[in-house]
């Protein structure tokens, strides 16, 4: 093996990325010491994309002073690779923010504006893509906030400006959306984006997501109303009919404001990030691909980082070994997307609570066990 | 892949050595459908091993009419290949035959005499070679009844001939083992043995083994003594120093009568059965062995299958594939010995209750993975 590519995502609540990477890669390296290991620890759009990419790419870090969730000033940072800039919406905006601020949660109150004044430097530092992370937010606005923050003004019945919060959306009667557009001229902006919610109703942004940031039964119910009576004044200004669209319910809203606001596309994150990479010239040269997830199964592949990696490398054909934390009994249709093979770490009968501390040491001994059979096969 | 060969040991509690082989066979066959397949289901002298020698052979079963463990008459078999004999132990002597008696279990009074007029049919039908499963027996009685069906004869202090069983092994002050010496005369008898204990003591026969054959506390001291009077008898009269011997306490004594009353050698089992197979002819012109066994670790090596296996396979340089249901931590002296590599049939962290019932499917989902990868090392 001359070349291989490390991609794995999280083994959720057992191992991070970087930190499967690291096993894998020692792994290799010590049946294959001359082997070269491109190590790219996946960063979907959930939170940790950015550190993610700064770890498996040679992006730059740009840290800049925004607002966070309530409008304070916090010191941020995103990543620059050549003119793309990868914000995750978090840094601004995120769950943590909120919970460690003097309000805590409160999605009527939390604001995107830092967000936008993210998108806002990297536009003015000459960036022309813009790709956003939307994990982790704390916020129901729909990306007015954000919005707001580039230049977008909300006008109340009487033709007044104001910034609009998730909790005061009723009052936006009319929108001007030009300076925005404007400052966006030439700009591709994408979100990474891996889930179908609507924008309102029952699957919708807040009965699905706002009770994890702070909402109450009442606030959830105020919230949907809200996200509504916006999306009938986006209609009818901007010509964009968001509500039903796939993803638009994501981050509270702000799949919905990327399209709405930015002109932007909600994209799989895993493909987004594959296309950051350079993921299929990577491919070119390579002798084996190693992912994983958590968990592997035929039901729900898309959007899944395994089968997102397996479907480019095997137009390139490049085997594709997934090593995940679990494995659901029909799991046929991976092979026919190009996983090659998939193992589980698991070495022993035992529940998850008894598993999860020996994952390194599993993943560690499951690598090895299959550098060790692969030599026969090179042997034969 | 063009040839392989397929000995797995049982999978204890879940699935057979014949299970095992066939499931094995089927995704070896899927992925390589003209590969030939060589199946041995593994018996090590357990229950079953004159079954699975039937099955990986072309041996020929051998019925007959013998006594019981109460002297009852019971029909029972052994299997014959060119001119060995494979007996077991407990086709005459078991466990079930006493369970389902009227007389139940007691160590106490049942005989090994059948297993002697099974070995002296194999004899009279011209086989030079015996070898004897000791697995499952249901007696006590240093193999005296077995010897006695061949002919030795023992006394009382009156000079008295007596048929002694496990209770009165302190009546036997002289032994006449001439005839069976006589009949044995070029006859090689091994016993496939893989205990350590010795004849008595804490660690003898009746402490360890005689409680799951029905002895109580006091019984069993009477048992330990017992066998202990045997043994000085046996120094004395036939000059054989057995007390100590490792083995010496297997099936009831009948280790340490195997080697006392027949000249016979207590072999590891496994060991046994590769020799029988000609297991080192098979492997030349043999790409891959896979075996497996319930649980593999370091700890205990010894007389286990998959490293008697592989010890013999790492000389012919055919890899080994051991598919086991638990791997322990440490098994880097398994890959010392031979093994190529290690992997385990569990598929997602559960518990061995839930994990039992899924191991047919989860062997053969780990085989189809194996195979998959493996068919990469051939392509590149």
């Amino acid at each position: 093996m001359k070349r291989c590519i490390i991609i794995p995502d999280s083994y959720k609540g057992t191992l991070s990325s970087i930190q499967i990477c690291n096993v894998m890669e020692a792994v290799v390296k010590k049946h294959f010491p001359s082997c070269e290991t491109i190590k790219v620890p996946i960063a979907d759009g959930g939170e940790g994309t950015v550190d993610c990419f700064l770890h498996a790419t040679d992006a730059k870090k740009i840290t800049l002073r925004t607002t966070g969730p309530y409008g304070e000033t916090i010191e941020t940072y995103y990543a620059r690779l050549g003119d793309t800039a990868v914000i995750e919406m978090a840094s601004a905006a995120g769950l943590m923010l909120a919970m460690n601020s003097e309000y805590g949660l409160n999605p009527r109150k939390t604001t995107t504006y830092g967000v936008g004044q993210m998108m806002k430097h990297a536009i003015e530092q000459g960036c022309k893509e813009i790709i956003l992370g939307l994990g982790g937010s704390c916020t129901n606005d729909c990306g007015v906030g954000a919005a707001r923050a580039l230049g977008t003004c909300f006008f109340d019945t009487m033709g007044k400006e104001f910034i609009p919060t998730a909790d005061s959306l009723t009052k936006i009667a009319d929108i001007d959306n030009s300076i925005t557009q404007e400052l966006l001229q030439g700009i591709k902006v994408t979100a990474m984006c891996d889930i179908d919610n609507p924008l309102y109703g029952p699957e919708g942004a807040a009965y699905v997501f706002a009770p994890q940031k702070g909402a109450d039964a009442s606030t959830v119910e105020l919230l949907d109303y809200n996200l509504q009576s916006l999306a009938d004044v986006i209609a009818e200004v901007l010509g964009k009919r968001v509500s039903k669209m796939p993803g638009a319910g994501a981050a509270g809203g702000f799949g919905a404001g990327v399209v709405s606001f930015f002109q932007g596309k909600l994209r799989s994150g895993i493909d987004t990030l594959l296309d950051l990479i350079k993921f299929d010239e990577l491919l070119i040269g390579t002798d084996m691909v190693f992912t994983g997830e958590g968990r592997i199964d035929s039901q729900s592949l898309r959007g899944k980082a395994v089968i997102g990696i397996a479907m480019r490398a095997k137009v390139e054909n490049v085997p594709v070994i997934a090593v995940v934390g679990s494995i659901a009994e029909d799991i046929e249709a991976a092979y026919d997307m190009g996983v090659t093979s998939i193992f589980s770490i698991n070495r022993a009968p035992m529940s998850f609570e008894e598993a999860k501390d020996l994952s390194e040491q599993n993943l560690a001994d499951t690598m090895d066990s299959l550098m060790r059979f692969y030599k026969i096969g090179l042997g034969s």
